[in-house]
C-alpha cells in the first residue's frame, strides 16, 4: 500500500460560480478537483465548510497548509475582502492579500487581492492572476491582453506593470438578451451563424438602433435563429472592439480565452486590420497562483525556496 | 329600476401583458374595464373566454355586437394574425383586419393591423392605433412622435401617413441591467437620480463602454443606488436619442406618453438642443379605436353614421 501524496499548497480560484482547488507539490499539480460551490451562493460562513469538502483527504493530520486563493472569494461580499491595489501596479502583491478567520487551524488561507482604476472606474478580481501566469511565461511582454467572458477586459501591459484595464459586459449582454428579452422569440436555443456574426462585427454602428431590427427582421424576412444568433453576437463584440479601440490601434492583441469566443474576437479585430494573437488561457490561473506561492516562499526565506 | 345601457360596440386594446376593454356607445365610454389576461399569457383558445369574462353583462341577448381590437393580439402566436402593413401608409384601415373564429354568435371581432417597413426592418402593433387617435386629433400634423415605453418608437409623419419609424428596445434593455445584470448589485430598487440622468443622457458616447463603470464606481466611490440608476437611465435614453437623430434634427418632436419618462426623453433631447412637446398618451389608444369605428360605419353605410 501506497501513501496518497501529500500536497505541500493549495491553489484556489474561486469564482462568482465556480469553485476550482488544485492540489499542489511547488509546481506540480497531484490532482484538481471542481464544483458549483462559487461565492455568489455562499454566505460568509459558507467558504470554510465548501472549501473542506471539495479538499478532503487533502489536509494533513497535523500542522498548517497554506492555501492560496484567488477571484470573488476576495469581496467585500466574499470569504474576506481583500482591498482592490491601484493601477499602474503588477498584477501580484501576495503581501497584499487578506487572511481569513477559519476554524479549523490546518487552513492557512490568503486571498489575493483585485485591481481598481481611478478613471474610467473599473475593477478586476480574478483575471489579475491570470495576467500574472501570463508575465510568468512572458515576462517582458509589452503589448494588450483581450480576456473575452461575461465581463470581458482589455489591459495594456508595460514594464510588468497593468498600466490601463477596461471592462465590458458584452457576455452578460448576448445573455440577457438572447435568452429573456424579446430576441429570445427569434433565437431560441440557436448558436450564431459565422457569417451572420462577420457581417454585423464589421458594422456595430449605434449599437442600440440595430436590436431591435433582429425581431423585425426574423418576423419579416425570416432570419433564422442562427442568423439572428450571429448577427446578436456580432452586434455586441462589434462595438465592444469598436469602442475598445485605445486598447488594439496602436498594438497587438493576446486573446486569452476559450478557442471559440476569441477567435469571433479576431474576426472582429481583422474588420480594423488590428492583428491579434489567440491563446488558451484556462491553465493560466494556476500560473499566476503558482507565481504568487514563489514570490511568498522568496518573502519567507529570502531566496526562492520553490524553484 | 334602469336598465343597464347596452353598449353599441367595443373597443379593446390588447397587449403582450394587458388586456384593456370599453364599453363604448358611438364615441362615448359607457364602461371601462381591464385586467393582466395579456396576449403573452393565453394560447389560441384561451382568447375569446378572456375576452367574454372581462365583458360580461355588457354583450347582447340576441345579436351581434362588433368588436374591435388592436394590439399584440393580432400577432402571429395571437388570436389570429392580422398581417402587418407596409409603410408608407396611413396608420389605420380597418378594412384590412383579421377575423378570429368565434364561438359565441354575439361576437364579431375585428382585429387591426400592425405597421411594418422594410429596412431598416421594423414592426409595430397597437402603436399604430395610438398614431391614428393622435391624427384624429390633428390630422395636418408633420413632424416626428416618440412614443417611450419598453420598446420606444420614433414616427415620421406626413400627409397623413407613416412614412419611416424605428424601434428601440431601451425600456426592456434598463430593466434586464437594472434587475438582472451584476448592475442589480449597485441599483436595487432605487429611482434615478435626475442629475445623475442629465450628465450621462448628455454624454452617452459608445454606450457599452460605461456600463461596467457604473458597477465598479459604486464600489470604488461610492455612487448610490440613486445615482447608478440615473447614469443607467441617461446612458440608455442618450444613446437612444443620439441614434434617432433622423427623427428630431429637422423638426419638432411630440413625446407621447407617462409625464415621467417623456420629461427623460423631452431632457435627453434638450441636450441636442431639440425641441419636444409633451403629450400624455394614455387615451390615444382608444380614439384610434373610435376612429377604427368610425372608419367602418362610413364603409357600412356610405355615410359616416357615428358622427
Amino acid at each position: 500500500m501506497v501513501d496518497a501524496p501529500r500536497p505541500e499548497w493549495l491553489a484556489v480560484d474561486w469564482g462568482t460560480s465556480r469553485l476550482r482547488v488544485w492540489a499542489m507539490a511547488g509546481d506540480h499539480v497531484l490532482e484538481a478537483r471542481a464544483s458549483d460551490q462559487g461565492m455568489g451562493g455562499l454566505g460568509r460562513d459558507g467558504f470554510e465548510p465548501a472549501l473542506l469538502a471539495l479538499t478532503e483527504g487533502w489536509l494533513p493530520a497535523t500542522g498548517q497548509i497554506p492555501v492560496i486563493a484567488c477571484g470573488m472569494v476576495g469581496a467585500r461580499t466574499g470569504w474576506a475582502e481583500a482591498d482592490y491595489r491601484a493601477i499602474p501596479c503588477t498584477p501580484l502583491d501576495p503581501a497584499a492579500a487578506a487572511r481569513p478567520a477559519v476554524r479549523d487551524p490546518r487552513l492557512s488561507v490568503l486571498i489575493l487581492p483585485g485591481l481598481s482604476q481611478a478613471e474610467p472606474p473599473d475593477v478586476m478580481r480574478g483575471e489579475e492572476t491570470q495576467i500574472a501566469g501570463f508575465l510568468a511565461r512572458h515576462p517582458d511582454h509589452d503589448g494588450t491582453l483581450c480576456l473575452p467572458g461575461t465581463h470581458s477586459k482589455w489591459v495594456r501591459l508595460a514594464g510588468g506593470k497593468v498600466t490601463s484595464f477596461r471592462t465590458f459586459m458584452t457576455g452578460e449582454l448576448y445573455a440577457l438578451l438572447s435568452r429573456q428579452s424579446v430576441l429570445r422569440l427569434s433565437i431560441g436555443e440557436a448558436e450564431p451563424d459565422a457569417a451572420a456574426f462577420a457581417t454585423a462585427a464589421a458594422h456595430p454602428g449605434a449599437m442600440v438602433e440595430h436590436l431591435f431590427p433582429l425581431r423585425a427582421a426574423s418576423l419579416l424576412n425570416g432570419a433564422t435563429p442562427e442568423v439572428t444568433a450571429g448577427r446578436l453576437s456580432g452586434l455586441l463584440i462589434g462595438a465592444e472592439v469598436a469602442a475598445a479601440r485605445d486598447f488594439w490601434h496602436d498594438r497587438r492583441v493576446t486573446l486569452i480565452g476559450a478557442p471559440g469566443i476569441s477567435a469571433l474576437y479576431a474576426q472582429a479585430l481583422a474588420t480594423h486590420r488590428a492583428a491579434a494573437t489567440q491563446m488558451d488561457g484556462a491553465e493560466l490561473v494556476l500560473d499566476g497562483l503558482r507565481a504568487a506561492r514563489r514570490a511568498l516562499s522568496t518573502d519567507a526565506t529570502g531566496k526562492d525556496a520553490m524553484r
